[in-house]
């Protein structure tokens, strides 16, 4: 795809600028209308690259744009996910250049959405187009573009269960993430899940003064912090029972493989500013952030928090803990897990209660499919390098409810870098990043069997 | 002096009343002339009652107000504290009454101070010109009001130490407190400490997306709630090494007089909305409440505490964590020992510090001393009835002070009861409490030797 893409640059740039001049800032109400154009758009570029198909689907927020571009029933069919909604451009004083008129400089194009995600999704619709145009398509390709990432995809769940037939797949490909730098291409092939909790301690009706009941009664604070320091014990492991049991546990080959990204660890450690590092016993720091669970408190109150003091036990004290699970371990389960674990250790001079937040579960594509060996076969002829296979920590759950819903795993081809500055001002996406890129996909297609 | 009081019932009200009506509230700096007013009254109404020598002294904040009568360098000293200044009234529109014009219904004064502290100090003044007036006095009699009580009595321990020889004594009286009941009159023979310290522990610059980091890296948080979650064994025993060594462990005669105090246990609980109790194994909730030491949490907080969920490692957490001690137990002595423990369970991979707030010792007169038994003996003969020891939770650091500095044991005689309201609206005295209490300190003054 080399020379195409030398053929065509300038189009290129023109169609590209086109999209990320729209301001399709999900969140903010007065872009409503933005998000209408920019789908618009999109439904325009799918046609000029060669769909059969492409509409706009009205959703309940805003619309969902779906193209398609069918060979014959018994070819393999890839699914391409992407958002064309961008974040807010604030703090707008310390971009460089307008964030919604698009500059090229030193290599890269700065816009808000160069990288995340109109750059990744501009690279599938030209090798889309480069497919079409020299007879090589020999797949039946569908798009789906969401208006709604930034924005947690609050309509897209439904609008899927809706349209199961039409997604009908054997692979979910996108290209949201980064990989781990230029010269050292990666593959993510799994993300963790997520169980959000909550967890309110209540004790006495009102705060008591702590000289006349101190000793006397529970304090829901002190209990909270019994209960909640009790959750991970001296090795790292999380203590709710059952917890582990749908862990499935890696191949010493599938953990050297992983291991093969580059990891310094005084620079991560200096980079956040921690003295050293903890975490389950027997794992390493890339493991434990990655193919581990974990359970962490992100917040927690009670009684008095201003400057000095005030001699009171609370009436009542609250945490948020969340667990970060591992792909075949369930959020549902495990909130019921956390649930039954939390009442089993509670006081019963306290009440105590267990609000269930949110949760998603995580999702993975073996290193061995078919779809993770030609994304590799690919990445490594245009890089010139075999791509790490790599496991996201964080959690999407838009992709573990489509892998449920169609029965497809997602493959995370990401051509993003550190450096793009995504949600940040000055977003950007290096021109290599982005033509090796279309290069890499075009490749894909051409390995990729199912 | 029952006689006494009946002939002269109208000229005390009017002198009560006429402290009542000046508006001292210590900590509204628009009442700064007010409580110069009222120190000058007080001048007034000791010398009015026998006092051979009164004077306001000022401080760094409000006046102290000092004065005297002494008889011989050989008769015993008895030193009177007490205090002028009084709460804020709001909210005001819950006053059946104006808080600073003194009205009498069914039986008892209402105006802010009428118990707390005027009112009280009034049985003082009268108690003493009815011994003077009559022939009667023996001791020498000193009196101290501050007019900073309620706002934690900055300026006084300055001036105690600055005065120590002046204010030489061989027991402190002080009523400004309650008794069980009118039915059940008690004695005061202590009060706890307090060491208030503060934990914060540090882990990353800037909170981390637990997605990216959880499960590598040390949340503070949990940190917080392990170490804390330590500090109380399964037995409600502080597990600081060391907390223990000082205090003194009542005999089971002093036990079974404390335990002479009603207390209905259903009704302690329904009265503050808790199903159970809890404490130090082998205590009774009373006895846990007074006489032994405790650990609370005061005040909790870090990361993420609004509504909803946030999904962050947070860079920081703290803890209130304050100790209620019993007399022997130093203040300063505890303090180290907290941090000490904290730092030997401090992890490395975070940075604790402990922040020392303020701390007092509790004190304490033994019902064996001649002054709990001369009051014991006076208050049984006004009330018909032997009074009930009892040991206070909170704690009064001035008193332990003034015990220090001028090595006199406090004993609190107080005659208010739990229907007054003090620091609320509608605040009021007994008159029947007002009276009994002027008879109990006169016979306290018959009864009383070195």
């Amino acid at each position: 795809m080399h020379n195409y893409i030398q053929e065509n640059e300038s189009r290129f740039y023109n169609e590209l600028f086109s999209l990320l001049r729209i301001p399709s800032v999900s969140s903010e109400p007065e872009h409503k209308g933005d998000m209408t154009r920019c789908a618009k758009r999109l439904v325009e570029l799918l046609m000029e690259a060669g769909a059969d198909f492409a509409e706009i689907c009205p959703t309940a927020g805003h619309p969902v744009v779906y193209g398609e571009k069918m060979i014959s029933k018994s070819a393999p069919t890839v699914l391409i996910y992407g958002h064309y909604d961008v974040q807010p451009v604030d703090p707008i004083d310390q971009w460089k250049s307008n964030p919604f008129e698009p500059e090229i400089r030193d290599g890269a194009i700065y816009a808000r959405g160069a990288n995340d995600d109109k750059g990744q999704i501009f690279m599938h619709l030209k090798a889309f187009e480069y497919l079409v145009r020299t007879g090589r398509q020999r797949h039946n390709i569908k798009f789906i573009f969401e208006g709604e990432e930034e924005i947690s995809s609050p309509s897209l769940t439904d609008w899927i269960k809706a349209n199961k037939e039409r997604l009908a797949c054997d692979i979910i490909l996108v290209s949201d993430t980064t990989m781990i730098s230029a010269k050292v291409p990666s593959i993510n092939c799994g993300m963790r899940g997520l169980a959000y909790m909550e967890i309110v301690v209540k004790g006495p009706d009102a705060d008591l003064h702590s000289g006349h009941y101190g000793g006397s009664v529970a304090n829901p604070a002190n209990v909270l912090c019994k209960m909640v320091g009790s959750l991970i014990d001296s090795k790292g492991r999380i203590t709710i029972p059952g917890f582990y049991d749908d862990v499935v546990e890696l191949t010493q080959q599938e953990r050297q493989m992983l291991s093969r990204a580059p990891f310094n660890a005084r620079e991560f450690k200096s980079e956040i500013g921690v003295p050293g590092v903890r975490g389950e016993k027997g794992f390493t720091t890339q493991e434990r952030r990655s193919i581990r669970p974990c359970l962490d408190v992100n917040g927690i109150v009670g009684g008095f928090t201003a400057e000095g003091s005030k001699t009171i036990i609370p009436s009542e004290a609250r945490a948020k803990v969340s667990m970060r699970l591992v792909p075949n371990q369930r959020c549902g389960k495990i909130a019921e897990l956390f649930k039954a674990h939390i009442a089993a250790i509670a006081p019963k001079d306290v009440s105590v209660e267990v609000i269930e937040h949110h949760g998603c579960d995580g999702f993975l594509i073996p290193v061995t499919s078919k779809a993770y060996q030609a994304a590799a076969k690919a990445i490594g002829e245009v890089y010139g390098i075999e791509p790490v296979p790599s496991r996201g920590g964080g959690s999407i759950g838009i992709l573990a409810e489509m892998q449920q819903i169609l029965g497809a795993d997602p493959l995370l081809m990401g051509f993003g870098l550190e450096r793009d500055f995504i949600h940040s001002p000055n977003e950007s996406y290096l021109l290599s990043q982005l033509f090796k890129g279309m290069e890499s996909i075009a490749l894909f297609y051409k390995y990729y069997d199912r």
